[in-house]
C-alpha cells in the first residue's frame, strides 16, 4: 500500500488546521490602533500554534519519509493524530480570546498533550509494524524528547490554575525544543 | 487517464470536509467549565463524523488503489459521492448543536444512506468498467458489510422518532463495523 | 516546467472552492421540518453550483492531460480561471439566500461567463505555446460547445429581469450539456 | 529529503489562503444594486490579494522547481513565508471593509513586506545550502528586484498617512512589477 496518499491527505489536513486558525483574527470594525489591540493575545496564540503545527507538520514529514510500508493501524493512528490537531484551531481561538485565561489555558495544554500521545502512539505503530530494528526504531530511540514533552504538558494542565504564565511559558518551552526538525532521523539520513 | 488527479482531488476535498466540521465547535465566550458544556454534543458527534469522514477515505484510498483506469463516468460518480460527504459537515452540526433531537438525527441518518448508496455505485461503476473478473470484484464479493449498512441507515431514519438514542446507537454501530479497512482489500493486497 | 505542480495547486484551489459553498448551508436554530423549508433554495443552488465546478474539475483535468508544457502565460491564465471559480461561493450564497431573485441570478450568469471565458483563454494560451497541429487543438475544433455555452450565459444575464426562472433553465441546460466529460478529449484519447 | 512533500503543503496553504479570502465578500442580504456597492472596494481588494499570492505561488513554484535539496532550515524558512501570506485575508478583509483607511493601508503594506522579506531569507537559505554557483544563485543575481519591492513596501507603510491612494498606487504598481513570472530563472531553464 503506498504511502503517496497517506501523506497527500496528511499534508491537506495540516495545511487546512494551519490555515483555518487564522479566521479568528477577524476583521475590527475600527480602523485605528485601538481596534487592533484586542487582536495582540489572539495574534500571539496564532503564532504559537502556527508553531506547533509546523512542527507537527516537520516531523511528521520525517517519519514518513523512514516509513516504508502503510497497513490499516497506521492509517487509523495518523487519523488520530489529526483528530487532536484538528482540535488547535479551536483552543487557539479559545485561549486568545479570553487573554490566556485559567482553563482555556489548561484546555490548551490537553489538546497539545493529546496530539503528543497520539504522535506518540503513530510512531510506536510505525515501530511495531517495520520491526525493532528499523531505522526509524534506531533514529528514535528512547524518544526521551517526546516523553518529556508529555510530562512538561501534564504539568502545564494543572498550574494553568496557579498562573495561566507558567502554563505560557511551558508550551513556548516546548516549542523552542521541538523548533529544530528531528535532528536524530536527520542526521541518520546524511549517514545514508 | 491518470488518477493521480482523481486521488489528489477527493483527498482535498475529505481534507476539507474533515476540517470545516470543526468550525461548528465555536469558541464559547466564557471561560469556565460551564462555558464548555453546550460543546459536549457537539463535539461526540464530531468524533462521530470525524470516524465516518475517515472510514470513508480509508475505504476510498484502498477502492482507488485497485483501481486500473479512470473513465468519465467513474469521475462523476466519485462527484456524486463528495457531494454526500460534503453535507457531512451540515447535518452533524445539527445534530449536535440540537442535543441529537429526532428530525437532525433522521436526516442524518439520510445523509450518511446518501453517502453509503454513492459509495456502492462508485464501486459498481468501477467493477463494471473493469470487469467481473477484476481483483476489485473479487474482494467486494456480494458486498455483505455495504448491504447490511445500507439497511441499518435506513432502519435509523424513521426511528429516530421512536428514540433518537436508537438511530444513535446505530450510527456508532456502524461505524465501529467499518472502523477496521476493508480486510478483504487488505488481505488480498498481502496475498498478491 | 513541470505541470504536476500546477495540477496540485488547482486541485486544492477546486477542492476548497466547492467545499465551502456547503458552508452556505447554515445549521438552523429549529429542529422540525419548518426549519429546513429555507434552505431548500440554497440546496437546490449548491447543487448547481456543484455540478459545474465538477464540470470545470473534469475538463480542467482533461485538458491539462493533453498539455504537455507548463508556460509563464499558461499559469497566468490559469490563475485567472481560478479567480472567477473563487467568485462562483459567493454568488451561489447570494442567489440561493434570495430564492432566485432576478439581480443575483443575473450576477450568477455573469460569473459563468467570467469563468467560462476564462477556460476559454486558457484552452487558447495552451494551444497557441503548443502549436495548431497538437492532440489539444485537433480535439477542441472549433469549440462550438464552448461558444454556445457563453452565447446561453450571456443572453441568460439580461433574461433574468424578464423571468429568474428562465435564467436559472439556461443554467440548468449548460450543466447538463456539459454534464459529460469532453467526449472530442476523450474520444482521442482512447484513439491513442 | 524529498521536496514533493514541501511542494505539496505549500501548494495547500496558499491554495486555502487565496480561497478563504473569497469569504470576506459576504453574501448581502438586499437584491438590488445598493446591496452590492459596499463590495466592490472589497472585491477590489480580493482582486489584489488574489494578484498577490498568485505571484508568490508562481515564484515560490519556480524557486522549488530549481532547489535540488531540503533541509531543516529550508522547512522553517517556508514555513515562516507561509505565516505572513497567512495574515494576507486579515489584512484583506480590513483594509477592503474600510474602503482604504490609512491604518489598514499601512498595516497591509507591513504583512507585504514580511512576506517579501521572508521570500528573501527563504531565497537565501536555499542559496546558502546550495552554494554560490548553484543555478538558483546565478538566476536571483543581485535580486534587485526584490530589493526594489521591499523598499517600495517600507515606503508605503507612512505613506498611508499622507494619503492612502499614494500606497495603493505603490501596491499595484508592484504587483504589475511582479506580475510576470520570473524572466531570470525563465529563460534560464530554457537555456538548460
Amino acid at each position: 500500500m503506498s504511502k503517496t496518499r497517506v501523506e497527500a491527505f496528511s499534508d491537506g489536513v495540516i495545511a487546512i488546521i494551519i490555515t483555518i486558525m487564522v479566521l479568528e483574527l477577524r476583521v475590527p470594525h475600527g480602523t485605528d490602533l485601538d481596534a487592533l489591540k484586542p487582536l495582540v493575545p489572539i495574534l500571539l496564540t496564532y503564532l504559537l500554534s502556527f508553531v506547533y503545527v509546523g512542527i507537527y507538520w516537520n516531523n511528521h514529514h520525517h517519519m514518513l519519509h523512514m516509513t516504508s510500508r502503510i497497513s490499516g493501524m497506521i492509517l487509523w493512528a495518523n487519523l488520530h493524530l489529526l483528530f487532536w490537531l484538528s482540535l488547535v484551531p479551536f483552543v487557539t481561538g479559545w485561549m486568545g480570546e479570553n487573554h490566556f485565561a485559567p482553563l482555556p489555558t489548561a484546555v490548551y495544554g490537553m489538546v497539545l498533550l493529546g496530539a503528543g500521545l497520539a504522535y506518540t502512539i503513530l510512531q510506536a505503530t510505525i515501530i511495531s509494524d517495520q520491526g525493532e530494528r528499523s531505522a526509524l526504531a534506531a533514529a528514535v530511540g528512547a524518544d526521551l524528547k517526546g516523553k518529556t514533552s508529555a510530562l512538561l504538558y501534564a504539568s502545564a494542565i494543572p498550574l494553568a490554575f496557579v498562573s495561566e504564565w507558567i502554563s505560557d511559558a511551558i508550551y513556548v518551552f516546548v516549542a523552542i525544543l521541538w523548533f529544530i526538525p528531528d535532528r536524530r532521523i536527520e542526521s541518520r539520513l546524511k549517514g545514508e
